[in-house]
Order: structure tokens, then sequence, then C-alpha cells
């Protein structure tokens, strides 16, 4: 073999090395297992040109859920820590909070009293924090808030709480020519101003509950004014309706964890296509948190169930994953 | 100068070269002029990096109105059309309705009548036509017209009624580094399954008006069904909530037709930064149509009169316009 021959076969040897060792690279924090290769099987399907399995790129729609899927939600939803902590900031400012519900319990930590306040406080509670105020207004809010929010027991900040495997999979996704969604049930508002720097999804990928705006003009400026309103609940049934109305397209792969993806990990796999579901089972005492079937946040008990029954995958986050979160 | 160096030279004379010829070929329906430079000029300005006006990529944003704007809306909204044609083939089902108004009017070609009906028999018509089928299934209906159906005038289809002008200027922002989104009057779900192909823009980025919609499963089978309810009208003050709600980001590039239009532009442009705003003035009644002010569809008034004092772009079809259709 010629000297350039040499060369020539050492860059082909290569070029064809790189995929397979950039695939096996791709989820480093994923133990070696059935549920990390299901994970690797269906990407590999779905992308092969001219198998029986290819989804054009323009299909290859994911959809994920956000809290307890791309980050944690215990002790309580972040975006409930949020509402908590915007209560007690906006205090001075309405003092006769103190003695009206569902502030008052708020304001005293008393989650219990809260609770009892039910749907009608937590509306009171969503238009105090999240309504009244402009877009551009709330947006800088709640990256304020994120920005230095710490979780009540690591300390540390939320945003360096999400799963690092999770982080691993978008970008896998991504790199074999998928579009990445977050479908939350948590406010669109409230996550569009962080996403892109923390998951690499930019605002407009984001699907979740709203409240209502409007638009006006004061004093010559054009703003979009928050509505205490709800307009969307994005949780249950409601997934796959958030899925149709801002993608208009069916996914082929959707990662969840509650009962509330349950329906949109249904809708995805029942086109008769190839598909992919995966619930994050939260067993991880030790590293994490462990819950499912009766827990108050992200509870999981019919897709513990039922999930399987379907074919999806479920992620063990005590077995599957080396790491839980970003070093 | 070496034969090596020359050909370096040559190389990189025309590296120099390339994006000037490609900037002056990727435009080419457009007449040489003010609008056109103004184009250019600001898809340069924000582009530039290190330049004073640069716009990081994420933040390039363009919004464009569809009725009008992309494809024409005379004699009348493509979308009536369709909803006419389709009382016209579900009729035999009905035969209730040729005593009813509004489908009276409808069958018997009676456009008065049906404008009579007023904003009640509008909605039933919506009902009749958008409602009661699933998502797949309305899918299939919008698709499977969009693909025969002709305009009455000029007998050809409707989506190669586009604007040639306009479907160079989207490939001209996506080259450059601009997400394009359609943000229409029209119904989300009647575009969706056509504009990939039509105008080069998925599905996900469509903001429209739309129906409720709800998730059932009928037989082991999932489905969304459509509701004969409005959900959103995604005009006039409607369009920035639109984006504001499926984008998330405020655009810096606007382009529209009439006063439905109005709002989006004003709230592209009015965020301080670079900004672009553009409406196109149907003028040339020999190639396309001419009305603005006292027009039924597409009524162009508040804008002509307002639009300049804001720095927005009116292009003239007669003038600026080299050709209108693809050929």
């Amino acid at each position: 073999m010629s000297f350039v021959h040499g060369i020539a076969a050492g860059v082909a040897f290569f070029l064809t090395l790189a995929p397979l060792i950039s695939r096996a690279d791709d989820l480093p924090s994923w133990n070696d297992g059935a549920t990390k290769q299901a994970i690797v099987d269906f990407v590999a399907r779905v992308s092969s040109e001219g198998g029986d399995h290819f989804v054009d790129p323009a299909e290859r729609v994911a959809v994920f859920d956000n809290d307890g899927t791309l980050w944690g939600e215990q002790p309580m939803y972040v975006q409930l820590a949020f509402v908590l902590d915007r209560i007690k900031s906006l205090a001075p400012q309405h003092p006769d909070w103190k003695d009206a519900e569902p502030f008052k319990s708020v304001l005293a930590g008393d989650i219990s009293g809260l609770a009892s306040s039910g749907e009608r406080g937590l509306m009171q509670l969503v238009g105090a924090t999240h309504a009244g105020m402009t877009s551009d207004e709330f947006a800088k809010i709640a990256s304020d808030w994120i920005t230095t929010a710490k979780h009540p027991k690591t300390g540390k900040l939320y945003t360096s709480m999400v799963y690092q495997p999770m982080l691993e999979l978008i970008s896998y996704l991504k790199a074999n020519g998928f579009e990445v969604f977050i479908v939350s049930g948590g406010g669109i508002e409230f996550m569009r101003p962080w996403v892109e720097q923390v998951y690499g999804i930019p605002p407009q990928n984001v699907v979740g509950s709203s409240i209502k705006s409007k638009y006006e003009v004061n004093d010559g400026k054009p703003e979009i004014v928050r509505l205490p309103e709800i307009d969307f609940v994005d949780d249950g049934s409601g997934k796959p309706i958030g899925v149709y109305t801002h993608i208009g397209r069916r996914p082929i792969a959707a990662f969840g964890n509650s009962d509330g993806d349950f329906q949109m990990l249904e809708w995805a796999t029942s086109s008769g296509g190839s598909s992919f579901a995966m619930i994050v089972h939260h067993d991880d005492a030790d590293r994490e948190f462990a819950y499912d079937r009766e827990s108050n946040f992200g509870r999981l008990d019919k897709g513990l169930t039922e999930g399987p029954k379907h074919g999806w995958t479920i992620v063990s986050m005590k077995t599957d994953w080396k790491q839980i979160y970003p070093e």
C-alpha cells in the first residue's frame, strides 16, 4: 500500500468508525442496558434511509414533559415555589393579604391551609403573581427569579437540577434530525425565558398552560398585558390538544413521567407508524426522590401499570442513570 | 504572479464576489428600487456580525400574513371558497339545507343572502365544514381540496397563485438566519397541510385562527375531534397575541397587506431595536387586482395612511414586482 493509499484508507476507516464512536458517546450518563438500547434502536430505525421504518426528518417530532421529566418536581413544582416566593416579595405592597386567604396561608408557610383554599385559591395566587403586568415585565420577573432561586433541600439553583441523561437525550435526538419541543403542564411564559439556555430548546418550541392576554397601546406604546384568566391547561387530555394547536404534527417520540403525560404518550404512539414513548420513574431516594402512585406532585399510577402494556419504556432513575445532574 | 498564486487570487476574488452575486440574485422578481433596497439593507444590517444593528440569529423572527400577502384573496378569501365548495359537496347528505339559511343562500350562489346571515351564519358554515370530524380527517379534506380547487377567474390552482416575489423573500430571509412564521387570520388547520410544500414553511411555524378541539379515545383509538366553537381569532389585535402565544418572541420583521395586520406590524416595530415592516399594496389591476380602502376582503386603509409615518415600507405590486406568480 502506498503512503497516499495508506492515508486514504486510514481516513476512510476513521470516517466509518466515527458514527459508531459518536453513537456510543451520545448518551454517556445512561447505563448500558435495555433502556438505553431501546432509545438507540428507535433512533437508528427511524433515521436509516431506505429502511422500512425510516421517517422523514420533517416528521421527526419529539415532545418532552418538563416537571419531573427534564428537571425535579419535589418537594413541590418549581413554579409553585416561584408563586410562593413572589407572594412574599409582593406582600409589603398588599397589607390586606395577611388576613385574607389564600395569601395568609402562603405568608404563614401553612401549606395545608393553602391546599384547603383549593382551585379558587390557586387561581387567586396565579392572578396575583402571573397577571397584571406586561409580557416583557413578566419575562423579566421569571428570568430574575430562576437565576437566583434555590432548591430548599440541596441549596442548588433549580436550573442546575435538570437531568443530565435527559439533556444528552435531547442533544442526541436533535443530532439525528429530530425537532424537540417541551409540552408541559407548567406555564408557557414561565418557561420560555430560560429554556434555550438550560435545555437548548428555543422559546417557540415550548407548549404549556397559559393565561389570557390582550394587546393595547398605552401612551403610544404597544404592550401585551397579562390577564387573570385561564386560557388553556396543558395537562392530561390537554396535552395532545396543546400539541395539535402548537405543533400541528403528531409526535413520533414522547417523554414524560406522570399520569398527566399519559394521553400525550398515547397520542404519539397510536398513529400506526414508528414511535417511541418513555416514562421516567422516580425510584432513586438516595440521589433524587422516590415517588409514584401516591405522590401529590407528579403522580404516576396509571402509566406505571398501563405503560408497559402499550410497549412504553419505563426508565428506572436508579438503574438506568449513571448520573442525575450535570457536574 | 505564479500559477498557484494566480489561482489562489482568482478563488479569493470569487469568494469575495460570491455573496454580492448571491445577494443580487436572491430577489430576482423584485425590480431594483427603494423597496428592494430597503429589504436588502435591513437584512444586511441585522446580519452583519460586529455591526451596531446585529441581531443574534435566534432573535431573527419574521412573520408573514397569508391572505393577500403570500397569495391572492380576491374575489374572496380562498378559505371562504373552500367553505362554499364544501357546503355544496355535503348538501346531498343534508336535504334540510335547501330551505335553511345560510345554507340556502350558499347553494343558490346568493352571496348577498349569505352576507345578510351575518356572523351567526358564518359560524354555522364553519361548524358544518370545519368541525365534527377528527384532526386527521380534516387535514385530508383540506389537502384534497387545495390539490384540485381552481381560481374562478384564472382557472389556475390556488397554490400556483402564490406571489413569486414573496417566495423569494421567504427564502432570502431563511438564507440569512431568519426563522419564518405565517401569522394569518385564516384557519390554522386549513393551512398546515400544504404550507410546507407551497411556501417551504413547516406546519409548526403557522399561527392562525382556530376552533376548539377535544381528545378522546373511541373503541381504543385516540382521536382529536374538532368542535364547532371558536377558540381564537388571529386578526387585528389578535395577531400580536397569536405571536406571543405561539412564538413567544417579538418578531423583528413583519409582512402584511391589510389593516388586519396593522397591530402585528406595530408590535414588531416597537421594541426599539432593529426592525422592518412591509405592506403589500394591491395596485395592479392588470396582473392581479387593485383594491385598498374600500375592499370587503383585505381592506387597507389605516395602514396606507399610517404605515409610512411609522417608517413601514409600502410595496407597489405594479412597480416593485417584475413578476406576480411563479412561472
